[in-house]
């Protein structure tokens, strides 16, 4: 693993241990202002409107939240990076689920920043389930 | 813009002209073997069944395919690159749809080369809907 892929890693890491603590100022560390953020229902632009969804998410939690990521793949150039991660949450008002999770990360003055998340929960819509799908 | 930014806007947009006009080789071309697609109900892992999600997408369409892409923005280092848009599609089984699109780049052998799709549809799903959510 090239330094700059263990370093995309720990910023991703470190952000789910902090969504898991509860903790507002770690998950908002390393992102840019001008983040893109594919949310579950929505497109959420800027850092502000990212730091909301988490109102909604630690809304009547269940008890504590697991946020485990699986399989997390990074890929890193010394400027550019892009992760993907299966995450298991459990403990929030939406009760346990599985999800999909694209990173993409900038090298800014040194340090890596997420520029964009993409959140997605597998669709339930028969109308784009395929015979291969489960 | 940069060369690998042009570069790789260009592979995209000629992937979606392939979906287009139908052209199976050109959506496959561009595409690493080991790829990983979050598709919209499945994680699809290698090339043979990302070709076989396509053979869905086809399947008693209803008319030309539009596969139009909106807000197209390239994140691209000289090695590793992410681009991420918005997508309306219609023609297909499914009627008209909109989704979100992330792709993740890597240049191999002086290509650039798509190791990564993440297609989602919003979640219609009331439990994940937030009060800022529409």
């Amino acid at each position: 693993m090239t330094n700059d892929e263990k370093a995309v890693r720990a910023v991703i890491e470190n952000w789910a241990r902090a969504v898991e603590s509860g903790d507002r100022k770690g998950i908002l560390a390393n992102h840019a202002e001008e983040m893109l953020m594919f949310d579950f229902p929505d497109v959420v632009r800027g850092i502000k409107a990212y730091d909301k969804t988490w109102d909604f998410f630690f809304d009547e939690t269940k008890g504590p939240i697991r946020y485990t990521l699986r399989e997390l793949l990074v890929t890193a150039g010394d400027q550019v990076a892009f992760a993907t991660c299966l995450v298991h949450c459990d403990g929030t008002s939406a009760g346990a689920l599985d999800f999909r999770l694209t990173t993409g990360l900038k090298k800014e003055a040194g340090a890596w920043t997420i520029v964009h998340e993409h959140h997605s929960v597998p669709t339930i819509e028969e109308r784009f389930i395929g015979p291969g799908s489960k």
